[in-house]
């Protein structure tokens, strides 16, 4: 399981509003059935790997379908194998050592 | 105003569990007041780009102070001037276009 | 065609000197044949994507068998196609630039 | 000291070529005097992690000034401190790897 972070933005679109392009993209990804959640800076995904991979392709692809020529696509994957992987845990992990002693 | 994406990754921590540095890192953006939102992948942040960037810079030292030797921080910088911008504002403009008629 | 910027890090490496992950990486790319630079900060491949894709997703596996059990991987694809796309042009382009009256 | 890699993307520019935007960024920092190296994919530059931070911080703003109304910037730190740490170095370890046996 990995989870990753994705951006895919238009480059020369005439104008700075990219709305369009980001919901088009999201489409495809509701469709794939893998876990995700949309933030204001980019889309976080977990699944298997090889299955994300192929739907961030296909992401990737949809600006052009939109008339872009051209597009930038930044994508980190965390990709963890010593123990279950997942968004839920975490943001789990993360919030027990914020309420932990400081 | 801006809104940015931060990452801050310790490296070579002998164990591949780091949300214990992580924690350490946003009880520093905690005390900043600054508006930002903790995901499974990253920080998002947004305000006035000198003031996020003075507090990355302090977010960025914490896990030196805690043993780490090296650090690797990714910022992702989305400063738009033509109309308001916030994280709020981000998520409605995508979330109305995914409402829309596709 | 498009031109990529990779890097690969293993997380929890008990040292923080991870090039001998960086060169079973780079190993990988290097019988790929395809096109690349190799920098201080990561990689830059230019190909069709999805030969890129192919490759990366096997790179990104390397430090898995070197016995690391978390790696991140940061992917950042240029994808253009209203004419020739490759490291060499992208390089003339701005340095065209840069030799102009300023 | 940090070696860092840098873009700086105008979004919504109507022409999708942005190495004019590129030129403009890159004097900036060659006035700075920090050593850096201008790749395909983005710029790499070494020195002390304030000196750097001072000089992307006014490499941001200048598409602003070009006319640009929304900048994407993105920022990866590599900040060492248990060694000398240099763009130099850090060529010339992975470089010593990749000739060693495999």
């Amino acid at each position: 399981m990995a989870v990753v972070f994705l951006t895919i933005t238009p480059i020369g679109t005439a104008t700075p509003s990219v709305s369009r392009y980001v919901a088009g993209v999201q489409r495809i990804l509701q469709r794939s059935g893998l876990v995700h959640q949309l933030t204001a800076m980019g889309t976080i995904i977990e699944g298997d790997l090889d299955a994300i991979l192929g739907v961030v392709r296909e992401m990737h692809e949809a600006p052009f379908h939109e008339g872009a020529v051209r597009v930038s696509t930044l994508l980190k994957i965390d990709d963890r194998r010593d123990k279950e992987h997942s968004i839920a845990r975490k943001m789990r992990s993360v919030e027990e050592k914020l309420g932990g002693p400081g």
